[in-house]
Formats: structure tokens, sequence, C-alpha cells
């Protein structure tokens, strides 16, 4: 058996996430239409986003803050104030969904339990992740749990140094190319894509990515199976 | 030398954090004093964050928008919208504060740097105090840094096994009697209060601590003596 340690992105990989700031969105601008278009909302939302993702990080404290700064900006301040508190009760809901588990999830990670050390590596917001996993139920599966404010290449390298594990017996699933996939390969590990049906513009990469400890499977059954080959 | 792991609270041990809140705390009361007078805002606020601290953890985020749910709720919806900016621009103004040093910290560092195995264990926002440790410049001396959602009597029995060191050989400095010294206490391991000027009232504790595992002093100096002779 060649991989001793399999890392599990959270958010769009074990349980649901994108989606619930998808129906944020759409409240969001819907708020907001007498303004401007609601496709136009979006837009002005993300690049307020992208632009606070320094100052604030990732994760739905953040989210709603810049949520009120787009608000202000592009009613010119005049939107009425009682929208600021709908705007921060779309925030304080999403911090209180209940965590939905993907298919699979739970049985795969029962079945690999004891085989393998699995450890969880999420970015986001430090509150907001724990409680998810609280939530999910998972936390057992988990000989660690690491909360990460961004997945690059060296974030990757202290993670795999703190393992203490080869790389090339570490293998890293998860949805994003780009934060779970790229990073991990740089480093010598193996790594299995699972695509999610949305992913955040902000995750997106424009190039197909092909390399010898790289796959792309389905579901986290499939991947699971490949593991198990590896 | 029968300590082997130091671990450092960081704000208002390392480094001042508390004086920044109070300050915000004074530009927001002042931009609401139409409404109520300052002490009974300071209140108001303190009740905010405390019923929000649940949902959104420590740090500058949640301290944003509990100052805007307050202000929403003192001035009975009444304020005009560009109050709600200028309170953003409160928050992000603590969020770029360069980090002023507490005196000693950096000798102390330096000396003990060798000796012992130095973590850092502060509660906080991941975002806020990576940038924080950062800008600090004091990164190069911890073994380990651990940022946690809660300062519980578990919380450190999980980093103290993380750690892998015996209770008896671990002594926590901090600030805070309730989050630095008394969870290492009940688990067997040493602790040294280095009070601050100013406390936060959710950290206050109102009883006296008297262990024999447990000392209080001055500032930072004269823990690390004291550690040396332990």
């Amino acid at each position: 058996m060649s991989i001793q340690v399999i890392a599990f992105d959270a958010d769009d990989t074990l349980w649901v996430n994108e989606p619930f700031f998808r129906e944020a969105e759409e409240k969001f601008s819907s708020l907001l239409e007498d303004f401007m278009p609601s496709h136009a909302i979006m837009k002005e939302l993300y690049h307020t986003e992208i632009s606070n993702l320094k100052l604030y990080g990732y994760g739905i404290k953040g989210f709603m803050l810049s949520m009120i700064e787009t608000a202000l900006r592009v009613s010119d301040k005049k939107i009425p104030i009682s929208l600021i508190e709908k705007i921060i009760g779309i925030g304080q809901e999403m911090l209180e969904k209940p965590v939905d588990l993907l298919p699979g999830v739970e049985e795969v990670l029962q079945k690999l339990n004891g085989d393998y050390r699995m450890v969880l590596a999420t970015k986001g917001d430090l509150v907001d992740q724990e409680r998810k996993l609280k939530k999910s139920g998972l936390e057992q599966y988990f000989h660690h749990i690491e909360i990460m404010s961004e997945k690059r290449v060296d974030d990757f390298a202290k993670l795999i140094q703190h393992l203490d594990v080869a790389p090339e017996k570490f293998v890293m699933l998860g949805n994003s190319l780009k934060s779970d996939i790229l990073p991990v390969l740089e480093l010598g590990g193996h790594a299995i894509h699972i695509p999610f049906h949305i992913t955040w513009a902000h995750e997106e990469i424009q190039h197909e990515v092909s390399h010898e400890r790289f796959n792309s499977v389905e579901n986290i059954t499939q991947a699971a199976d490949l593991i198990r080959k590896m």
C-alpha cells in the first residue's frame, strides 16, 4: 500500500457549501433590484469580495461585510437602513445552515478508517469550519484537522512536513483544481479531483490538468477505490 | 531543566491588542451620541458581541458586524446610512494597524530560543492572527502556531497531546486568567500570569488564583527568569 495519508478538502467535497453562497447572492441581489440588474450586482459583489480577500480572508463573516459594502456602493448610499438588517440576516442564516453531507461520504470514511491516516485540510474561517465539522459528525474519522487561511504550495508544504509523511505517500482529494490539486502535485504528492457542479469564480482555472500523479473521478466512492489501487 | 515547552498567548502578551478595541469602541459610541450616552452604547455593544460570540467567534470581523447590529438597534434604525460606512471604516482601520510588540518580548524570545520548544497559542480569527504574527517578525521563534477558536480545558488538552509533552513540563504565559491560566492548571501544567493594564470584560474572573503551579509576574522578562529556575 503506497498511500499513507489521505487529506480531504471539506466544502463541496465532504459537504455542500457553494450552493448556499449562490442562494445568498440571489437573495442579496433581489434586495437591490431597484438599483441594478441582478447579474451586475453579482459582479459588483464579486469585485468587493476579491478586493477584501486579503483583509478578511475566506468565510461567511467577510462575505457579510462585503455584501454590506457592495449595497452601499451600488445604491450610492440610497438604500433604506432596514436593508442592512436584511443583509445581516442573510449571513446569519448561512451560519446556521445544517450540514448536508455529499453522497457516499460517511461510508467512504468508515471503510478507509484504520487503513489510512485521514486528515481534513480546509480553507476558511476557523469558527465556521469547526462548527460545520461538529455538525457533520465526521470529526472522529480525522487524525488531524488543518484549517488553513490559504491553500498555496508552502501551506501544503508545512502540512506535509507536520504530518511527517513523504509526499509520494500523500494524496489530496478536493473539488478545486487551483487549491486542492495543483499545489499538491507541485510538491510531489498525489491529487484526485472530484468536481462539484458549482465552483466559485475565484477557484476556477483556465487550463486542463494532466499529470502522472493526477486523477479526476466523479465521486468520493470512486476516489476511495482508486486510492486502494495506488 | 524541568520545562520543555513554553506556550505564549499573543494578544496583550506579545503585542498590544485590547487598547485598539477600546479606541474603536470610543469612535463607535461617538458616532451614536445623538441616540444614547457613550457608556450605554458600550454596554449595548458588549451585549451584542457576547450574544454573537458563538456565531462569529473572536476577532475584528465579528466585532464589525456586532457594531453594525448595535447601531441599528440603539437608533431604532434611524441612523443615516453613511454611518454604516464609517463603522466599516473603523473595523478596516483596526485590521490594518501595525503590530506593537510589548517591552522585552523580542529579547526574551531570542534568549529562550534553542533552550525550549516555544509555541504560540492564541485565540481569535485565523487571517487576523496570521497577519499580526507575520507583521510582528516573531514567527521564526515558534516551533508551532496554534490559532484556537476557544481556550478551554479540552482545547489545551488537544494542544498538549499534539505537542507530545508531559503537562508538568509545559508552561503557558498569558494575560487572561480565564483563558490562559485556569485551563492549563487544571490539566497539570504550569501557568504564569502577566497582567495587562486593560482586560476585556468577557475575560475577567471574579476570584483570586492561588495554586502551586501558578505565578504572577509584572512582565515577560520576569516570566523568562522564573522559567529558567523551574
